[in-house]
């Protein structure tokens, strides 16, 4: 499966293979096209080549020409663990977790950062720039130092100390923007232009990147013998995972290894979901979220300021799967991030557990059956958000952290371990 | 390769296969012990089960009768990375980096954990105990939750909140106790014999988890294509890694799958390394080390108070393996650390680093030649103590966080972003 150039979403324009970040007609995004198998059915064993690991082992999947290019940490293959006690009260019985935070910088982001690094050095860039203080600034910054690329990182001025130092122990020059993450988004895209930096900003900006969120999909064909799971449940900032996954089920199906598609559920956080909004309303229009308020789940906490469009691509492909968006509140987001460590030793970023938290008011609204089987995919570890644990969360209540805190006792003895 | 039993690795003695955490009559460690095969030689294959995964798949070699009581979070089949740049200018060419921090609680504790774990299951217990605040007590939690086992962690009063805030995520019940580790260790240790607790305290104790440190030598036979790495370096704090790594390695010869086995390396802080210290005495003899200095490297700071015979077993067993026991002091720490990730993208544990600062040592007193091809286990996850990561860190000079603090650039317009 060749890759053969990439197209606009929108207009449909083609363009070659090459660093190209919006349509030039239209402004739309571009999405990678790969040539059609002749025949339409693919054996199995075409989608992996054992000589490589991880998400590489689907190096014929992916827009790289040439192995050599490859910049691994180790992403991808990541576990696919059964979540039997978390809503078996709900009945349900068929729940498994993606663990993506197993990927080497903590989450998901390894996924498309390893394939849009390994196609920035393949076009000859030296430099990447990324426009992101969390996972995916993070991510980049991580396979830049790896690469031996110059990493340049624009981030928000309010960004914490420990953030700025992570991306600056990789190596990283870190700049300051004043106001929000759009400040940040528009600095990177406008020098990437001018001086040929590779953009490496996640939402849907780099077309290589998404083809790196498409081998979850080969890997859940893997892990589950075949079998399509009926939904899958993805964070949602503006939705390249969920589009990335979508797609590689789509691909599977036109190799013919699958027979039908999973129904998408996205979720955001309530105090900042404009992709739900959108949604909810018959044209699919998005507005940006101009009133955002606090979320725990800081990492789907996206504006959409300047990039509505990308919102209204993902409500598209939600929509055609047959899905639904949802969001949370923050009591929920709690909820569901304490319950998935006490009950199935998942310590997820708050971000992470929202796709958790979605699949129980699913169930509760009866959109997923409790026969039905699904996979949420946990985007990020739990460490990356520990200041959430507070003594006192988790212990004992089933809204976590609002749980009074409880002295801790002193011991001395054996008999008072108990 | 079934389990047959305890055996004392001191005097002999045979035990069956029980919740038994020392020799009855001398008070040594206890191993695990195997049926030989009888024709010596085994097929590669009969090593995994490709009906599970992770290092399950290797659960004929582990000692467990029922796999129905396998607890499982998705550890092992952690990535084996290829480090070209690090040590690149001393002429080292072989240099790989297992990844260990992909383990589900971002450190390798999660291996023996699970066996451990496991076998309680199995031996019905509902209560486990442990006697750390770091990557064990962490592991050993959340593997309680996923088992729906209560957890009792004992921990030093001195613990901090975010550490205390971790276990209690997982749903532990923690206390204190008022000294040191070895306050916390005599109180589990006794608390277990006294309630029947399974104790998964770390060190050699629970002569079941170090099974599941074996697992890592099986994964590299695999990654490596059977090649055996010449040296094979581990972060060491009582041993139990290296040990299990080394017994690993003995089975598969024993088993006929490699010709030789690796020299092991293990590495200490030089503010706290008994071992080192025994290691450089002719009688291998360890004194607990009871002046303690700071070192970044937490992880491994184990005085050995009580328990000096368990440094002797590691010792006996480098010296078996051709092997060396070498210290770092703070600043070699912290530059193995801050290289690691601005050369390799590789955020690590500052503990986890040691493994790869001692290769560097040991190639500047020529015990390893750079032509050796070489594995460092990196134990940790950098996240673990990101409050090493201060701006400066890492920032243009070699050895990392010593570097003067630059400010940051605020910038408002693209042509600032380089």
């Amino acid at each position: 499966m060749k890759a053969i150039g990439l197209q606009c979403a929108v207009c449909g324009q083609m363009y070659p293979l090459e660093d190209r970040y919006e349509c030039q007609t239209c402004g739309g995004l571009l999405q990678v096209i790969y040539e059609k198998s002749a025949g339409g059915a693919v054996p199995a064993e075409e989608l992996t080549d054992d000589a490589f690991s991880g998400l590489w082992r689907y190096h014929r999947m992916l827009p790289l020409e040439n192995t050599e290019h490859i910049v691994s940490l180790g992403e991808g293959n990541t576990p696919l663990v059964r979540a039997g006690r978390i809503y078996s009260g709900l009945g349900m019985d068929n729940f498994y977790i993606k663990n993506e935070f197993s990927n080497p910088t903590a989450s998901f982001k390894d996924r498309p950062t390893s394939v849009g690094i390994s196609v920035a050095k393949e076009h000859g860039a030296t430099t990447v720039a990324v426009a992101s203080s969390g996972n995916a600034g993070v991510s980049v910054a991580a396979y830049a130092a790896k690469a031996g690329m110059r990493c340049l990182a624009c981030v928000p001025q309010k960004t914490s100390p420990g953030k700025v130092g992570q991306l600056m122990a990789y190596g990283a020059t870190v700049t300051f923007a004043p106001g929000g993450y759009s400040d940040c988004f528009g600095i990177v895209r406008e020098a990437c232009k001018r001086y040929g930096y590779a953009n490496l900003t996640s939402t849907y900006v780099n077309p290589y990147t998404v083809e790196g969120d498409k081998t979850v999909a080969y890997e859940l064909f893997e892990q589950m013998k075949g079998e399509v799971p009926d939904w899958i449940t993805v964070p949602i900032g503006t939705g390249p995972l969920l589009s990335g996954v979508y797609r590689g089920y789509q691909e599977l199906m036109a190799m013919g290894l699958v027979s039908r598609l999973p129904h998408m559920l996205g979720v955001q956080a309530e105090t900042c979901s404009p992709i739900v909004k959108g949604f909810e309303k018959e044209d699919g229009r998005v507005e940006a979220c101009t009133d955002m308020g606090d979320t725990m789940a800081g990492g789907i906490a996206d504006q959409l300021i300047g990039y509505e469009g990308d919102g209204e691509h993902t409500i598209r492909l939600v929509r055609e799967s047959g899905g639904r968006m949802t969001s949370l509140t923050e009591e929920e987001i709690r909820e569901a991030w304490s319950e998935l460590s006490r009950t199935e030793g998942v310590f997820a970023e708050p971000t992470g557990a929202t796709a958790v938290g979605g699949v129980k008011k699913m169930l509760e609204q009866g959109v997923i059956k409790p026969t039905d089987t699904v996979v949420a995919l946990v985007t990020g570890h739990g460490l990356k958000a520990a200041h959430y644990c507070m003594p006192g969360a988790g212990e004992g209540d089933s809204s976590g952290g609002n749980a009074e805190v409880r002295p801790i006792r002193v011991i001395t003895r054996p008999e008072e371990l108990v």
